[in-house]
């Protein structure tokens, strides 16, 4: 039968996206998905190919919508330490959630480090872009006298990144929120 | 039969501490401690009571040993800011370390998360003494000049500490040494 009559790709992949930043990767039933993606076993398979395809495209789609609005904040006129900070206070505020899901991508970097070779290069890569989109407005920073002469904006950006991977693994530990404001006010004393 | 003449429970935990550091804790089976510890399973049993059991005396054995060696690096006249540069340089080490083991009760954060309770409060417990003796440090530090008046010691040390366990995961990504090095500046700065 293939796709159902009003079938969206992009819809089938945000219902992935919710179960799959709630629950993980390995945990989750194809049921699971089917009901909650409300779609038939065959159209998964005819549209996706596999849970680990469905998987591989969610962190894409997570990639081209969440992540891409965290890079924008970057690309913004305007004090470029400013853009920085709010990147960080974007992550902090995944980290508040309720829902307490943290980062998909640090996540699943936790869940399945290098087991799956593709997805391990995926999110090395995921995790590249906003590395390095980082250390180009510290670079601009510099030049603007921002940031201080003698930092690197490499390594501040490096080490805000492991920060951000430290976060979604703190989340697990069930962080107050003033533990959590704490280590978003620390780790942006980075950039003092 | 019991435990085989000579047999020594810390020698035995040291053992079990190299395979769990090394391996993680689910893909370790019963067969290869045995083989390892070279000790007989009723030996294991008699002494530790079970694989999870054991799990638990590792970890408080790793606590009492290599953190504790941390932690008495903080308590060293002289230099408080130093000290702590010394504890997060201490982390740095094992990040290098070719083995690429990291730090276990990190780690085991990352594998084990909140799905076991016991297991989740005494990693808990333990990192609130890394924190703990960080922030107490800084403290210092600030009353005697070294640390910004502006700073707060509590959110430093609890920022170093989600960095240390960043740590653990970025080296799921195979890191160069050169960005294991950037990672360690950058998350020093926040001592400036």
């Amino acid at each position: 039968m293939g796709r159902p009559k009003g079938f969206s790709e992009a819809a089938a992949l945000e219902k992935a996206l919710d179960i799959f930043w709630q629950r993980g990767y390995q945990g989750v039933g194809l049921t699971d998905l089917l009901n909650g993606m409300g779609i038939a076993r065959q159209s998964l398979y005819d549209t996706f190919g596999s849970k680990r395809q469905l998987f591989i495209k969610t962190i894409e789609h997570y990639r081209n919508t969440r992540l891409a609005g965290a890079l924008a904040l970057l690309e913004r006129e305007g004090s470029p330490t400013q853009n920085v900070r709010d990147v960080v206070r974007f992550f902090e505020q995944l980290a508040l959630d309720k829902r307490a899901r943290g980062c998909l991508v640090a996540n699943t970097l936790v869940e399945i480090g290098s087991k799956d070779r593709e997805i391990h290069e995926l999110l090395a890569q995921t995790l590249g872009l906003l590395e390095k989109g980082i250390a180009k407005a510290l670079r601009q920073a510099q030049r603007e006298g921002e940031l201080r002469a003698e930092r690197s904006p490499r390594a501040i950006a490096r080490a805000l990144t492991n920060a951000l991977i430290g976060m979604a693994v703190s989340g697990k530990l069930a962080l107050s929120k003033s533990a959590v404001t704490d280590i978003y006010a620390g780790t942006l004393t980075m950039l003092d």
